[in-house]
């Protein structure tokens, strides 16, 4: 496939780049490992602050604050302090991986054992006229917090510390989910060569 | 198909017991108008407040309030009196439809024409065997905003007038794509008579 060939010097490339997730790398060295599958995006769940003109759009949003990681309330605190102008957001998302399959028979089976791992979200995003089928895996947890806007926070420092410990937790429960991923690969792999 | 039958007789006992969003009403008609298709569940976007045991674990959730319409700031505050034990939660939930297809060509027919209204997160959700295929149309706008816990609100009254405002606007965003889905669903039913 010239596609998985092109994906993966993209990943080559991002990871040398240091632009790939760390706590993400083996798990798309593992599902890049069998044949037929190839990621062409993920993140492995984040916390971000963003300033955006208006509410969803996206496109025009400027980060503040991004992070694959759990964050301290200073963090937030300090990032609160770089808003100018629109709307205050802060965002936790949760891990998501794009995986193109090339047929719908491979795609139903890694949907299945993302499904078992707890990616309740994992869906078939687009199937081609050839059957290649680009499946999405990902989950429910995610917080969306209009904080403030134009430079004006309207939240009390008080309700930062349980802002944080929310989020953290919440991030912490999704990323948990992508061991579980792992398993459930290696059972696909199996699973694969034994029918092989 | 027989299951569309029992959907169909499920919807007509749901529309008497008027357990189905007004608004959505002539739209679900529309869809199931169309030979091969019928929807399973549908929302058509909502705000409410949600006290769960912790977060992320939904099945335990108590409504405190739930409209699907834009809330006055009034309600908010009321809704909020209830809140006993738990974390608070303010959700905002873009309109969400599940229409079953007979098989995966009409499915990637009705994905092509759900995207083009602006439901960015239409996807294939489950294919069977026989390639009965569960598209999921569904947008993007979502607000998941923690206020607090065990009855203690954590943000001030300065802030529940913004979050109403952000939330009605996310609202109505999400349902002024309803009619430009309506116009796509019309769009598709023309196209299929016209091949037929």
């Amino acid at each position: 496939m010239q596609d998985k060939i092109e994906a993966m010097k993209r990943l080559r490339k991002a990871l040398e780049e240091g632009k790939v997730d760390e706590d993400i790398i083996d798990l798309l060295e593992e599902i890049n490992s069998i044949e037929g599958m190839h990621t062409t995006s993920s993140c492995s769940g984040r916390i971000g602050l963003m300033e955006t003109p208006e509410i969803g759009a996206k496109p025009h949003a400027r980060w503040l604050l991004k992070e694959h990681r759990e964050i301290s309330v200073e963090e937030l605190k300090s990032s609160l302090k770089k808003a100018e102008k629109g709307l205050i957001l802060f965002k936790v998302q949760s891990p998501i991986l794009h995986v193109v399959c090339k047929d719908l028979e491979l795609a139903r089976k890694l949907h299945h054992h993302a499904l078992q791992a707890g990616f309740k979200y994992t869906t078939f995003k687009t199937i081609d006229d050839l059957g290649r089928t680009l499946v999405e895996i990902n989950s429910t947890e995610a917080l969306s917090v209009p904080l403030g806007h134009d430079g004006k926070i309207l939240v009390n420092e008080e309700y930062l510390p349980f802002l944080v410990n929310c989020a953290n937790l919440v991030l912490r429960r999704a990323k948990a989910k992508l061991d579980r991923l792992r398993r459930e690969i290696a059972k696909l792999k199996e699973e694969l060569s034994s029918n092989s």
